[in-house]
C-alpha cells in the first residue's frame, strides 16, 4: 500500500503531487452522524497557506477545498468522505533543472534510487504541499474530539534561537501570530530573525509542539502500538521533522528517577498527577494529563545559494534553487503537526471502545 | 489487534506477562531458506538479561528459547516462527502490595483505567520482560539483513551526565562493557554513577543509539510509512523511551539551511553525500548512508524511597518498591532498540521489492 | 477503516455515492514505470456502461475518467494514483420515497441500522455504481498482469435457465455480445429470456466465471490469506453475489477421492495436472493451472410490482420500484469480478516476492 | 505477515506444523473481563479430535490445550491470549516417501514451488492439524458471543449422496453424532457410506453449514469488508472447502427478483423478514436473521490407492498414500467451520461499535 494511508479505524488516504491537477485526502472510518462541510475544513486549509507575508513563499495557492462524498445533507453517513483540491498558480517552469538535477536536502535523489521514475515539478510527491491532504483529515478529526471535550493545539516554541515564552501562551495568537507562536514578543523577534536569514538566502529550523487536552485515562495499546509510539510515527512523518518527544523529552536522559517520576494525588476520586514529566502517557495508554508532543523542524532544504551535487548521470555538478520557497517550515507545519495528533488520537479512542467486555454489553445488550 | 503486532511483511506478534508462565514471539512473514537455530538467538537474549554485573537486577531469568515451528533440518521454510521462554525465578510476592496500589513512573494506573484489570505481578504484560519477545525477533532479522550485508548496531551514548567518545567506538566494547558504552573509559565512569544511584535510592537515564550500515539508496515509503516514521514507532514502543531522533535530531532546529544540507558529490558513478545531518534518510527513503537513529531513556521508574501515589480506590496513600531493579534501563535496553531497528530495516526491504515494474520482471518473467 | 480498502501491497480505497457529485478510486502500490492513461481505464468502464442495449438501464452513465495523479509523462511513479468520475444524468427525484421505506433485496434497512443516516438517492454508497471504481483499479491491474503473460478474462455461464456453452468460448463474443456471454446461441435466448422477464416485472439471476492463464506455481500464502480465501472474499463483496466456487466448487460434495484428486505429470520437467478439478490451487497457492472463479448472482432486487415492506418508523407498507433498473445483473457485473480477480492475484504475485531468501539476494545483492 | 493472522480487532495469528514439536495461537484483542479457562476451549478441540469412531483417523491426537498469557485469576487481561498444544503420538515414519514425492490433491507441490523447501511429515503447515488452532480462537470468540445472546452451531448438512433432514435438527445430534449431522437417521446411513468408501480405499466428500443466531442488525461494513466477504474468506480458508454460499448461495442464479427478494414486516416496531433467502445479510451488513454460511468441502486427498504422480526432480512416478486418513473431512471440519464464523461475527461486532457518532459519545462522554 506503500505508504499512503494512516490509521486503523479512523484511516485516511492521501494522494497528489506538487504540480499535478489536484490532490485529496479519503477518510474512511469516519463515525456517522457528525456535522461536516467544506466550512469546517477551510480554516485549517488557511492556516498552511502560503502568501500571507514575509514569512512564507509567495505562491498563491487558494486551496479550496470541495467534499465529493460521505457527507449527505450536512452529516457524515459513514462512508468515505472523499476531499479534493484543485491545483493553481503552479510554476511548473521554475523546476526544469530538476529534471536531472538532484537538490541537497530534498528527497530527489531517494525517490529516483526508489522507483527509477519521478515527477520532478516542485517535489512531486515528496512537496510539503503534500500535507494540505492531512489537514483535511486533521479538520475532520478535531471536529469529532470537540464533540467529545477534547481539544488539540499546536504551535511554535522556536524558530532558531528565539524561543516562545510558555507563560504567555493564548490560542488566538498562535491563529494570529505569522509564526504561530504563542507570544506576540517572540513573534517579533522570530520575524526578524527569519527576514535576516532570507537576507542571507539562507534558511533556518524550528521547534513546534502540540498539547492535547481531555483525552481520558485508559487510550493507547500496549507494546508496539503504545499512544507515544503512534504519535511519534505520526509526528517523524511530516517531511521536515527531525526528533520527536514526549513530555521531558529528550530531558529525561540526565533527569533522576526520585524527579522524574510524577507521583499520584487523589482527590474525590479523580486519580491525577503532582507534575506531568511524562506527557500525559504511562506505558502507551493515555494517564488524563495533557499530552505533549515536541518535534524538532530542520532549516528549509531549498536556499537561493551555490550548493554543489550531483545529477542523474552521476556526474558532479552545483544548483541554485529557484521557485518561491519559505525560510522557515515550521509556520506552516504546526497545522499538519496539529492534525496528525488528532488523526491519532481520534483513531486510538475508536479502537480502544472494544477493550472491555463491559462496553460491549452496553453497546449491544440493551 | 490490540498493539502486540508490528511490521507488514516480516510481521512480528508478541505475548506473555512477566509472571506468567511463559512468554514469546510468533514471526510470520520470514523468508524461507536462512538457516536458524536457537544458537542464532540465544546471544541476544543473552545481552538483555540481567544477573551478570552491579549494573543490573539480580533476579536470575536463564531465558532459554526454544524454536516450536517454521525450522525444517535447520532452515526457515516461510512458515511462522514460533519461540517460546519459559518465565522462572519469579518473586511474585514481591508485588503484593502492588495489587491495590499504582507505582508511580509505571502502567498500573493506566492498565488499570484502560482494562479494568491488570496481572499486577511485576507489571505483568507493561514489564521490560515483554521485550525478549521483540530480542528474539531482532535476532531472526538481523541474521536475515547480515546475509545482506547489512549490519545494525546498537550502543550506550551516554549515562546520566557521562558520554561516551565516539572516537572510540568499538563494536567489541559494547558486546563487553556492562554499560554497552563503546569506550571503556566513559564505561568506567558510568558504573561509578550508577553505584552512586544504588546508594541514593535513585535512578537515572541516558541515550542510546543505533546505526545501520549497508542499507541501499530507495528503502522506505513516502507520507505515512517513511522509513523515519517506522524506525520513530518501533523505537518510541520501547518502553522507557521518551524522545526519538533521526541523524542530528534536535540539533536541527537550531542548524542553517546551508549547514544542514548534505551536499551530493559522486564518484565513479557512485552518489554519495559529503556529510550525514539526515541519518541516512531523505523524504523518509535510504540515501545509502548510515542510518542513525537516537533513544533518550528515561531513569527506571522503580526507586527505593517513598513516593506519594494512590491505591485502586482513589486514596492517597506512599509506597516504597521492593524487588530487584535496574539503577538504569540502557544497558539492556541497547539490544532491544538494535532488535526494533533490525525488524523495522528487514521489513521495509521486502516491501520495497515490488516498488518498480522491472523487479517484478525480474521475479516473474524469466 | 470501515472496509472501502483492499488489498496489502497492490492497496485500493474507493469512494463515492451513486447521486452524489463523484466517485473515484485510489490505488497505493502500483509499481513505478507501467505505462498508464485515461485509455487504458476507459474500456473497462465502457463494459460496465448502461443503456446500450435492451439488457441495461437507460440511465445514461459516460463514466469518463480522469487521473488527478500517479502518473508522469504517460508512465505511473509509484505514488498513489487518484482516478475520478464525475456523476451525471441523475434523476434523484426517483428515489424520494426511498428516504423513509426500505426496498426488499436491498440494504437500505440495513444501512439504516448501521449508521442512523443514509444517502437514500439510489442506494448512495450500497448501489451497484461503487463498482466503477473497482472497474477503475482492475483495468490498471490487468495492465501490469499483462506485462507479465498472465491474463483475466470473466464472462457469464448462465442467465436463469440459459446456459453458455463453454466449448464456444470466445473471447471477442464476450466483449461483443449484450449478455457477456461466450456464445452466440446462448446469447440470444438470454436475451429472449431477460426481455420476458422485463414484461413480468420481474428479474433473474444468473452465474459469472472469471479464468486467469498465466499464473505461476507458487502464488498465495497459506492459512488465512490462502488465494482462494483472497478471491472469494473479492467475489463475495461483488454487491449480488451470494456464492464463491473454486474450480469444480459445489460438485466436490459429491465426488470421490478417485476421482477428484488431479493427478500429475512431467514432460521436460515441467509439472502439471492432468485435470483441474482443483481450479488452479492446492493448499490456497496457485499449481500454474488455470484459476478458475465461479459466482452465483442473484437477481435484481428492484422490480416494478409491489412489494410488502416496512418504513423508517417500522410501520407496514408496500412499495412499488421506480426508477431504471437492469432486469439482470450478470452481464454488467462480469467485468467487475475480471476487475476483482485481477487486483487479487496482482497483489498476491507482489506479495509473494518475498517468500524465499534467494529472491532478496537477487534484488539487493547485485 | 504470510497469511496467519485473521481478523482486525479480534485477531488471531496460528503457527506450528503437524509433527513440530507444537502448535498454537495468539489471540490479541479479546475484550478484558472475560472469563476463561482452558475448560472452555477443551470441549470445542475434543470437537475437532480424530479417534473416537470408524470415521476418522486412528491417530490419537490428546490436544490438551495450556494457556500461557492473557488470562490473570480466571479472566482475560486484555493482553494477547497464547494457548499452546504439544504435538504427541506422530508417526513420522509413515510420511518419509513424502519428502521425494508430491501428493494428488495436496500442497506438496505448491508449497514447494513456493518456498523451495518444505517440512513433508504430514503436510506440516498444510496439514489439516493447523485447524485445530484456529478452534482455539473459536472457543473464546463463541463464549464472548454467548455472553452477548450470540449462538453459532455448525453441522454437516450431507455426506456424499447422504442428506440430512433439516426438520429434524437438533444441537445435541450435532454434537453426538459421529458424522455431527444433525439428524439421526441420516448419520446411520452417512456411517455406512462412509465405511464403504473405506473398504473401496476411497474418499467422499460433503456440505457443512454454520447457522449464527442474535447477531443485531447492522454488523458488516460495506464495499470489501462486507460481513459476507469476510465470512467467504474464513470459511474458504479451510483446507478443503471449495465453495462458499450464503443464504440460498446457488440457488438465487435460478430465482427471480419476485421470489428471492425477502419482503420486510413490521411488528410493535420491530423488523423483520417474511423469509431468509438472503441468508440474513443484506449489502453486506447482518439483517437481525439468521445467519447462514454453507461450505461445500472436497473428498479427502489422502487415499490408499495407486496414483500418477511426479517428484520432485519433475519425473513421473506413482504413489500410494500410507499413514491414518480420514475418509471424509467434514465431521471433523465442522467446528473449524463453527470457529471461523465465531471469530469473523466479534470482529465485526467489535469493529462496529464506532460506526456512529453516538456510540462514541455514549462511551466517552459520561
Amino acid at each position: 500500500m506503500a505508504g499512503s494511508s494512516f490509521g486503523r479505524i479512523f484511516r485516511i488516504t492521501t494522494w497528489g503531487e506538487s504540480h499535478g491537477p489536484a490532490l485529496g485526502c479519503v477518510i474512511d472510518g469516519c463515525p456517522a452522524g457528525v456535522e461536516l462541510s467544506e466550512a469546517d475544513i477551510q480554516p485549517f486549509l488557511d492556516r498552511r497557506k502560503p502568501g500571507n507575508c514575509a514569512v512564507a513563499t509567495s505562491r498563491k495557492e487558494s486551496d479550496e477545498c470541495e467534499i465529493l462524498s460521505g457527507v449527505f445533507e450536512g452529516k457524515t453517513t459513514g462512508t468515505p468522505i472523499s476531499v479534493i483540491i484543485r491545483n493553481s498558480d503552479m510554476h511548473s517552469g521554475d523546476y526544469d533543472e530538476l529534471r536531472s538535477v538532484f537538490r541537497p536536502g530534498h528527497a530527489d535523489m531517494t525517490y529516483d534510487a526508489k522507483y527509477g521514475i519521478r515527477d520532478h515539478r516542485g517535489g512531486g510527491r515528496s512537496s510539503g504541499r503534500e500535507t494540505a491532504a492531512r489537514v483535511i483529515a486533521g479538520a475532520i478529526a478535531s471536529k469529532v474530539l470537540a464533540v467529545l471535550g477534547i481539544s488539540v493545539e499546536a504551535y511554535t516554541r522556536s524558530i532558531g534561537p528565539v524561543e516562545a515564552d510558555m507563560d504567555e501562551y493564548s490560542r488566538s495568537a498562535v491563529l494570529a501570530n505569522a509564526t504561530a507562536m504563542p507570544d506576540i514578543t517572540a513573534n517579533a523577534k522570530a520575524l526578524e530573525y527569519i527576514a535576516d536569514m532570507k537576507n542571507k538566502s539562507d534558511s533556518c529550523g524550528g521547534v513546534m509542539e502540540c498539547m492535547v487536552k481531555g483525552v481520558p485515562a485508559g487510550i493507547g495499546d500496549p507494546v508496539f502500538d503504545k499512544l507515544d509510539a503512534l504519535l511519534a510515527q505520526a509526528a517523524m512523518s511530516i517531511g521536515a521533522v527531525k526528533a520527536v518527544e514526549i513530555g521531558d523529552g529528550t530531558l529525561v536522559a540526565k533527569s533522576l528517577g526520585s524527579k522524574n517520576n510524577d507521583q499520584f494525588k487523589a482527590s474525590k476520586g479523580n486519580i491525577s498527577k503532582k507534575t506531568n514529566h511524562a506527557g500525559g502517557i504511562l506505558g502507551g495508554i493515555s494517564d488524563s494529563s495533557d499530552i505533549i508532543v515536541r518535534c524538532s523542524v530542520k532549516p528549509t532544504p531549498s536556499i537561493a545559494r551555490s550548493q554543489k551535487t550531483v545529477n542523474v548521470s552521476g556526474e558532479n555538478t552545483e544548483i541554485e534553487i529557484k521557485g518561491r520557497h519559505d525560510p522557515v517550515i515550521v509556520p506552516r507545519a504546526v497545522v499538519v503537526l496539529e492534525s496528525m495528533c488528532a488523526i491519532t488520537i481520534l483513531d486510538c479512542l475508536m479502537y480502544d471502545m472494544s477493550s472491555r467486555m463491559e462496553n460491549l454489553v452496553r453497546i449491544y445488550n440493551n
